[in-house]
């Protein structure tokens, strides 16, 4: 890091004039341990888990849509393929725990846990053992994405109702009441978002997730595919890759692998503000500043791909521009 | 711009979720006139000029600087031309007036005005026939790369002192002091600040520029990078073709565009708040909303030069996203 800041300060710039492109090559210097870091191999993981609290009518969309929008990713039609696509990041797409089956499909990597979570307004999402599961599942898939080549690795969700999950965890962790925490979603009306903080709270009375035991607040409110993002983010950092947070569910995923490891922080880079309600508390509990805030909330790993395109220009920046000396420009009077 | 918003309500993600990038798609097929723009050919435009002002010692660098970057740029060893890489733009630079001959290159393209402004605080910066002169050559350089072929164009700049015309010209239009928009630009220190405050209040009080009068302005305080970058902007309304507009110096110039031709406003995307005092007041009275806030503070087109790769992604969006339909996911219920 020391060297990457110094080479920042040679090249023909005035002193700190790209702003956070320049911290960012800083931090990235530093995760990597090289001081002049190359992201090439950009890797974006979705994955996929539903939710048994969808039956306390928690979201605006039917469960169905979980699996539809699995084959949706791996057709390529879904928001997260164009912008992966435009990024130059490939897509991984991961089932942690659809509660149908998805047909066999070379572009998918099964990792189920089970067929969805149970219930958490009467008693815990997963076992104890599941949790764990799901976290050990998902630093398997980093772990073979890192072995077919991974510079940098972002994060992606999809599972219908999982904002609610999310939110809990956010509230066990955070000590936020659910009205804080609880957002819209996919466009919950007045209605469905009374009935999401309502079940938020259930979850948090039946179950009591104790904030400094990650893995049970996993089990007690989490969810499959927010313990596989968790347990990616822990096997990316300890191979020292940059991960880029995508927006609420993979935040939450965020904080169970922060509760679990704490150095694990240093690794993460919030992607974006996400639109939804209470995003902001939970960067503030991470120390993580997000680089974009474009009114976006759709997951996927979205916010990801455009903050992996910011991170990818920061480390040029540091590689490929001239230094003072090397361009022969006059420096600062 | 209404078969654009439909499209974008009938895409596999839910209503509005992808936030200033589906208002953006949205924009661009007004801009257009096409219900699925598309983005592909992406030039930056970066215009050098020098200011007689900075005899009043208003920068951190000396003048003999513009000509060093210019020269930089055409080595591809600034921050310009290693951002434009990576969002695949091609970079074209002018001279509209550096205070020295550029040893000629077939890379840059000589519309030198006159070599530098005049000192501001003493008269007007250049005749208002140099201003008009300006203008025309950037519209002439914009023409020529949409005949060579151009879907977007980002602006960008170079000049020793162009903070202290720019914060001028929006001190003029916006009738606020110029503590107010004088920013540290390169890099000044209380000293260097204060006689920036200085200058302009000096510029303003001996020129007395009409605010109705956007040429006027131009000629007062104005310098010729800017005005070029006012031409670039008209030219390219003209043909509908979007403007990614970069920093202080840039949405200086807009302002100008904008006093002669209201209606170019619409045709203007703000790719960034920079960290420069001021630039929000400006882009309030322009009202447009930056998409990035990275903290940079550079110019060059650096800003643009990402705001671009945003404009891409949203036409890609809007192009290349499977509809509900097409991918056979459920609606809302």
């Amino acid at each position: 890091m020391r060297s990457a800041r110094a080479r920042q300060g040679m090249l023909t710039k005035p002193h700190g004039s790209l702003g956070r492109l320049e911290e960012l090559s800083i931090q990235l210097a530093g995760i990597t341990g090289k001081s002049i870091p190359v992201i090439k191999d950009k890797v974006i993981i979705t994955m996929a888990g539903d939710h048994g609290v969808v039956a306390e009518g928690v979201s605006a969309y039917p469960q169905e849509v979980t699996p539809q929008m699995v084959l949706n990713f791996l057709a390529g039609g879904a928001a997260i393929n164009v912008l992966a696509r435009h990024v130059n990041a490939r897509v991984v797409i991961v089932d942690m725990g659809v509660a149908e089956d998805i047909p066999a499909n070379e572009g998918l990597i099964v990792k189920k846990v089970a067929y969805g979570t149970a219930d958490m307004t009467k008693g815990p999402a997963m076992t104890r053992a599941q949790a764990l599961e799901s976290i050990l599942n998902g630093a398997q898939v980093v772990e073979q994405e890192i072995r077919r080549g991974l510079d940098l690795v972002g994060t992606g969700d999809m599972g219908i109702g999982n904002t609610t999950p999310s939110a809990a965890i956010a509230c066990a962790l955070t000590k936020r009441p659910p009205k804080e925490m609880a957002g819209r979603g996919t466009g919950l009306d007045d209605g469905g978002l009374r009935r999401k903080i309502s079940a938020i709270e259930r979850a948090l009375d039946v179950n009591r997730p104790d904030p400094n035991d990650g893995l049970g607040v996993l089990a007690k409110v989490g969810g499959f595919e927010i313990g596989g993002l968790a347990g990616v983010m822990l096997g990316a950092a300890s191979q020292r890759k940059p991960v880029m947070v995508d927006g609420f569910i993979s935040t939450a995923a965020a904080m169970i692998a922060v509760s679990i490891a704490p150095q694990c922080r240093d690794y993460l880079i919030a992607a974006h503000q996400s639109k939804e309600n209470g995003h902001g508390i939970m960067l503030e509990w991470l120390r993580l500043k997000p680089l974009l805030d474009l009114d976006m909330r759709l997951g996927e790993g979205t916010g990801a791909a455009l903050g992996i395109s910011m991170a990818e220009a920061a480390c040029k920046i540091l590689a490929e521009m001239a230094t003072f000396g090397e361009a022969g420009v006059s420096e600062k009077e």
